[in-house]
């Protein structure tokens, strides 16, 4: 946990410094809300029941739709745009896997009240520098424009429901079923064809000068100008990104951590109108949601987890009659802003010295009979066994020092 | 949030100076673990349902029997005491009314493995500097010892049923019902002339001296001494406590904001023990869980809640052209650590300016082509209107010193 919460402090900072402010959303809302926002898997997957009012209610699968409820009731009349991020944890009943629990954590954004490309690039640059503040190195950001594919596949096809098979069969990358669903619908190989070479559209900016003339192509490469802006330089073109969910309308983006293998994205987001689902005016959002479990596993599998020893000092009386001095001291030490622990179990000296090292503390501080009479103890250094006779009232003050503060 | 997570960033300072480590548990468990451990009125309040494994679970009413079950799991060989703090919500079906909320936020923690008045007192400093951390200045600390009460009302009344009937009523403060149940069984009058005068045994650690003898009493006068070494000088005592939940078998205490009226209880806690309902050894343990709902409406009612502006600085260009600048510009201050907003809606200056001030900013900074042409800007006071141009490059720096960085 303490590295977690490292890392989820360190996203919190640059949301902060992006002008986001934090939102809490129950951790159950109306089934309904789910169901409205998201598709049929997810709700397949949901923890739902009926509470004991007999309201059916579900433990939330994500928490962008309780955003954007709480947004409708009570912030639609608030100065637009609205930066709003959250962390919270949500719930699907999927096989557990390693990135895939029960019990999951996001830490996401959205910013809500207006569409351009100022506003996509910005929660790009957002989303980025989470994921890089986290400390990891190995990810890949692509960006891309649901709006190309879609294009390209409602004019061609006439049948919204083919149309709708084709573009989840180009989301989840199974392109033999594409093909399959190409021939039984006997829709053409030319068609097939471009759309391949669309959905498998990758690189730089330049990748969009063969679309030229496309509004979706000519929109991207403005929200690329911005982010370049803004000093983001390491995000690619994908056009092949149509995501899971079908509320997506405009810019998509995804960040990879390679190292993951199968379950190796970590954040998904993209630009979405939402709020008339719950009765609202529609509103243009613009959003994403990391993957925290995710997120730490590459860290883990970066060996990029800093270490985070959880005791500065640990405090020993050589003797019952030390006992009152030594905790004295160690309120002291608290006060000064050191972690700091006492023996709380009577123990023997060499019993302490056994458990400051398997607590992990920096230094132990042994208050003796002898030293105390001259108010001075000795500090120890847990690592090299090094001891150095100490002022009894200085201490908090030397063991600061040497810990750098 | 930014005051809650103030306050809960201060709380989780303390709980780390302490040398206790957090730990998350999951949202919901098997029903079982809570009908173990807690008593029948929190489990008829509980969210319980089947979930699509057929498995009866329950959304968390409180955390203590988790972080218990957690350690007979997985920690019950390592070195103890372990000392565990979390942070989390709970559930409860119950009226919603102020301070009362079917989710709920609790801080908490536990000391398991040892019991003696060091590892009480400890317990009950930490709780003391968590609450006094969140700034709140009205509060009163009560520390009584179960078995003072417990153990009168067990020698002197033979069935253990009208014994826990006693116990209860005394913890409900309801006298009336307590007096009616000693008429309807015939118990002596003197008796509950003495379990009342105990009840009400309140004030300094002078008055336990009229209860010489009582091993529980001996045993509190003893986590007084050592929270005088620790520095804690403002509990009382209080042997009415009795708390709602039967496994509290030792010292137990609770912390009241009196401003909130009825609700006016912000902590609870005390020693138990519990790991052998989990089938683990019986493990001694001290812990508490702070409501942090209610500790934030204490601190509204007493005012003492911290203004908390979420914006330093909002970069607003003086049309088209000047966009580039700005966008380069707030990404620099962001990379400085300020908490820096720019115009996503390419609003004019007026209206930029009315929402830097609905934003709450503390500075606007006006990039004007004149003034870029010489690599400056205008930077302006919102509270005061004050402007003054400074060197584009430097923007950052002199904006921090102006914060008091």
């Amino acid at each position: 946990m303490a590295g977690r919460r490292h890392v989820e402090q360190r996203m919190r900072d640059v949301c902060s410094r992006f002008g986001f402010g934090e939102v809490v959303t129950p951790t159950f809302e109306s089934s309904e809300l789910f169901k409205l926002r998201s598709g049929q898997s997810v709700v397949e997957e949901m923890y739902a029941f009926k509470d004991k009012g007999g309201r059916e209610i579900a433990l939330r699968p994500e928490i962008t739709a309780s955003v954007i409820r709480f947004f409708v009731n009570d912030m639609s009349t608030m100065p637009k745009p609205l930066k709003l991020y959250y962390v919270g944890n949500c719930f699907r009943y999927e096989n557990p896997q390693s990135g895939r629990y029960r019990e999951f954590f996001q830490l996401g954004a959205e910013l809500v009240g207006a569409k351009n490309p100022e506003t996509d690039a910005e929660v790009i640059a957002l989303a980025v520098a989470c994921i890089r503040s986290s400390g990891l190195e190995d990810f890949k950001v692509r960006v891309g424009h649901i709006g190309v594919l879609k294009s390209l596949v409602r004019e061609e096809v006439e049948d919204p429901e083919t149309a709708a098979d084709i573009l989840r069969m180009i989301d989840k990358e199974d392109f033999d079923s594409l093909s399959d669903l190409f021939d039984a619908r006997t829709l053409s190989r030319k068609l097939l064809d471009r759309i391949m070479t669309m959905a498998e559209t990758r690189g730089g900016t330049e990748v969009l000068d063969a679309l030229d003339g496309s509004e979706s192509a000519g929109y991207l490469k403005e929200v690329f100008r911005v982010l370049e802006l803004y000093g983001v330089d390491d995000c690619e073109v994908d056009l092949g990104i149509v995501r899971g969910l079908d509320y997506y309308t405009g810019m998509v983006f995804e960040v990879d951590a390679p190292r993951l293998g199968a379950e190796k994205q970590i954040l998904g987001g993209g630009s979405y109108t939402l709020s008339e689902l719950f009765g609202g005016e529609p509103v243009f959002s613009t959003g994403f949601a990391i993957g925290l479990d995710r997120v730490m596993l590459a860290l883990a599998a970066e060996k990029s987890l800093p270490e985070m020893p959880l005791l500065d000092v640990y405090v020993m009386p050589v003797g019952d009659e030390m006992r009152k001095y030594a905790f004295a001291l160690v309120a002291k030490m608290r006060a000064h802003g050191l972690r700091a622990d006492v023996d709380l179990m009577r123990r023997s000296m060499s019993k302490n010295l056994k458990y400051a090292a398997s607590a992990g503390a920096r230094y132990a501080v042994i208050v003796g009979k002898s030293e105390m009479a001259e108010r001075a103890v000795t500090v120890r250094d847990m690592s090299s066994g090094e001891q150095r006779k100490v002022h009894a009232d200085t201490v908090s003050e030397d063991i600061s020092k040497l810990l750098g503060h």
